[in-house]
């Protein structure tokens, strides 16, 4: 058995999820956790690698002892997310804790993942936006919306995504299956909401980048069906900063 | 004419609004970006003091020329907002600007502030919240809001707040008028809402503890009577931290 943590984080004093030789990562700051807490060193497996700056609601990750798949200790589970974050900095806590399986795995295992783009619009910046949310300063009226939720309904199914996916990146497939895509305004902030059972590098950015242009007039929803249908990475729209991005949910 | 600006901040990073000799102040803040943008030393005058830490939704200043009550410009005042802000850091802006005659004092005119005292509710700190809100572990049920929301009902009207002052505090009056007094729940968020003719020093965040000392069981909400009358601050709550606290709004 190991322990399978939740675990959010403000990605914005990190180099992102993995460890980097330059620049603290939060798995830096995990295995150092661990090992005080554990008091051996640990293997954290994640559930992804997000990107510097990029921010987590719920990111997924086991712990077990470095080169095994089992973890022992004496700390009761629902114990140990306080426990666990004592040892953590300000910006990164475990909020939730379960025994699992020694055969399980973070990454491998994960079914559906849920991540959230947010912008917020206003003609001035936003202190309590700043690396927490794309600044949008021109007004998105609700019809904007409405196209751009048009436009996303168009991205739900399987697809050959490959057109959204950062140039030069490597991967066996770029097809993959989103279950749900939805844009949502509450006050200053909107959010594009997008499900899938995986994502291909930066693909949520540029998606966002491309929702954004259709709301925005620079393209029409319909035209999505064309950016999907010719796989040119040149016909989505911008890949929009980390600092918007949140994994926000995962399945097992 | 002098110009009225409307400024949130993140105070965090700050030593408080007043310049400090030990520490970066807002108002300094404040004055570099006015220097550079009017190309002349001035004067600020905030509408009141805030503390180290705590925070801003809505602050207002005026800006004159240094040594009087006039400011010459050849910015059009709608665009001041952005061209202010564009010489402020990232965790300070001004969203608005309007003229004001000479003799408007942005301090003495107050007629009305509002506060929030922001607290949130979970047994894991949470990252997202980390120096924005004041976290209370235990559960806080809906039952446990009612009593703080009958207890903060006794405070609106005019009363001597003499309890809910820091110790050693020099004023010549501890009487002020409560307009209103909210406690108000979304999600995990739990805000205090506060408006009043004006606040004594470090009044809202000995409120914000007195009211969750009810909510916790600690106090009923009818001894807040007793506590306003008897004048001694030792029988009301401790003094919450400031990074809970947000000047939210001001009427002139």
């Amino acid at each position: 058995m190991k322990i399978l943590l939740k675990i959010s984080y403000v990605g914005t004093n990190y180099c992102g999820y993995q460890v980097q030789p330059n620049g603290i990562s939060i798995q830096q700051r995990l295995n150092e956790a661990a090992l005080a807490l554990f008091g051996v060193p640990c293997d954290i497996v994640g559930c992804s690698r997000t990107d510097s700056g990029v921010h987590a609601n719920e990111f997924c990750a086991t712990v077990a002892k470095k080169g095994t798949d089992v973890l022992d200790t004496g700390i009761p589970i629902e114990k140990i997310p306080l426990a666990f974050s004592a040892h953590l900095p300000t910006d990164i806590c475990v909020f939730d804790a379960r025994w699992v399986s020694s055969d399980f795995h973070a990454r491998y295992d994960v079914k559906e993942k849920e991540y959230i783009y947010r912008f917020y619009n206003r003609p001035v910046r936003d202190p309590f936006w700043e690396a927490r949310a794309c600044h949008v300063p021109k007004p998105l009226s609700d019809a904007d919306l409405d196209r751009m939720q048009a436009a996303a309904n168009l991205l739900v199914g399987t697809h050959d995504f490959a057109a959204y996916m950062a140039q030069g990146s490597k991967v066996e497939s770029t097809v993959r299956t989103i279950y749900r895509a939805e844009i949502l305004r509450e006050g200053n902030s909107i959010c594009f909401r997008v499900s899938a059972n995986g994502f291909l590098y930066n693909m949520v950015r540029i998606l966002a980048g491309t929702l954004l242009a259709v709301g925005q007039g620079k393209l029409e929803p319909a035209d999505i069906e064309a950016i999907t249908e010719k796989k040119d990475r040149s016909l989505a729209g911008s890949t929009m900063p980390a600092c918007g991005l949140y994994l926000n949910h995962v399945v097992y």
